[in-house]
């Protein structure tokens, strides 16, 4: 599995986390489309199981272990989305999750984890202590580690979404993600590219986390340097097997700002009435600041995840 | 339409209502069925257009008004979910909605109301100085006055949400309404009862606002003296139009605490996420608290609406 998705890989990944991931809906809204001018088709991973479509890749993962290292379990390192993910995929197979997770990472997140039966490892909260403890930790288990977003095998399960998405609304002209490590952007451009060599497909950024914009300019890898964004699930930087893809099939990488961010989150939960993280309003943000243009066009937009931490904040 | 609606007048009335309103989804969620031991389906009025079950009852009553009484308009008094239902329903046909709104209302549901072209009149919020000013805008205007809950136009429309829902889930064993006016614990009974007699049906109410389960045990209507509850859409007493159809059909009402609701909010949020209003998590609040027994069941909730002022919370 250590070769570039194809459309026929993703297509595989498809038949075979069948039976475990939601189909998920495809959602509209006719006030959200009046004003940004144009109709969006709001593909809702925030329903996926375990909250995100991260679940995609992760059973995709999970599913490709032959036995032996089945039984040796999966290890990941992750404060998000994927921790969840890979411990409710492991639960699935039945075998053990190792989460190696850093010791400031939201409770929520924490319990979800251990809901699904994932053994949590806490490290100091830093990329290079929180390596350093996985590594330890696959010593000790012999699991397998998987990287959240910089493995062919989640961006795979990761296409899966852009899949349902052309199959359900196949006259698509644009597609927009969200875009942090990349992993999402880049099965969705393999997927649709694939399908429908036509269809635009944009990413959409931070611009308090821009790596993925300055890297595309520059036709080179520029990590981030510092992460100021509340879309958490956005913080990190491209990797070396996401930005090949990306440079190659992207048709371009769009900013906005945290307080475009907001207003696109207030107007999913007040006009849509559905719960979605910061990173997932990024896309709809990019439209309210008209930084693609839109007018007239029929736009699918990946709702990436709902798992936010509502509640401590409504106490 | 003096006459107490049948199965039959919520059938006219979905025929007539057909085309404006939303067929809106039933849901389901695993993590909540294992929680309560029952199999529950969720008929999702939060998705309605204008945010509530509310606009089903509106359209009707608009619908069924004459030429002339429809250039003349609809007037109503209400704070909450009704105004921007009558406001929207009234933009549908063209005619002029005047509300009467007191003047402590959420802004949010001012905005609404005049985001529908609506026109407010301002009043103190006690019910008497709503109900004079109503009176004084209705002889300056000549519009149709229609009461929120006590209106059997409004409950055949109210009526037509369980219709669908039993459509989609014929093999219910029992269904729960939240109970504030009574409006759609009515039509819901009148449906549903019609449809499939041994259906049970129970009216779930806060216990801070119980006068629905007073007077069921009385057998005589006991309007509230005093709420307290988060649940805002159920701080009504029941009507003389509503009271003799819960009597004659409810199998019960059931009680539940506010901290329960707020339990209930959480779990469509955080397991669902999807936005409901607190008095929309009234039903599932009762079976947290397990004030009916469901266990083995299949059961059907009415989540009445989703306007709740969430990023006002969060900012």
């Amino acid at each position: 599995m250590d070769e570039r998705p194809t459309l026929e890989t993703i297509r595989q990944a498809h038949q075979h986390i069948q039976g475990y991931v939601h189909r998920t809906p495809v959602l509209t809204c006719t006030t959200i489309d009046q004003r940004v001018g144009a109709q969006l088709f709001f593909k809702c991973e925030n329903f996926q199981k375990s909250g995100s479509f991260k679940f995609r890749g992760a059973s995709r993962a999970v599913l490709l272990l032959d036995g032996d290292q089945a039984a040796r379990g999966v290890l990941t390192h992750s404060s998000g989305n994927y921790a969840a993910a890979l411990a409710l995929a492991a639960h699935n197979r039945g075998i053990p999750a190792y989460i190696v997770m850093p010791s400031n990472a939201p409770a929520v997140k924490k319990e979800a984890v251990k809901n699904y039966g994932g053994e949590i490892t806490f490290s100091e909260p830093t990329m290079s202590a929180r390596e350093a403890m996985a590594a330890e930790v696959q010593q000790r288990t012999g699991a397998t580690l998987i990287h959240t977003f910089n493995d062919y095998r989640n961006i795979s399960g990761y296409g899966t979404a852009a899949l349902e998405l052309l199959e359900e609304v196949p006259d698509l002209d644009i597609i927009i993600t969200p875009t942090g490590g990349g992993g999402l952007l880049s099965g969705t451009l393999i997927a649709a590219k694939g399908l429908k060599p036509d269809v635009q497909v944009i990413g959409a950024e931070p611009a308090g986390a821009d790596d993925a914009y300055r890297s595309w300019r520059a036709g080179k890898l520029i990590p981030l340097e510092r992460a100021d964004t509340i879309a958490d699930g956005l913080r990190t930087s491209l990797g070396e097997r996401t930005f090949p893809i990306i440079k190659d099939l992207v048709d371009g990488i769009a900013l906005t700002s945290e307080e475009a961010i907001r207003e696109a989150m207030q107007l999913h939960f007040e006009r849509m009435k559905i719960v979605v993280e910061p990173s997932a309003a990024v896309p709809l943000a990019v439209l309210l600041e008209q930084e693609v243009d839109v007018t007239g066009r029929r736009v699918g937009i990946i709702l990436s995840g709902g798992n936010v931490d509502l509640m401590n904040k409504l106490a």
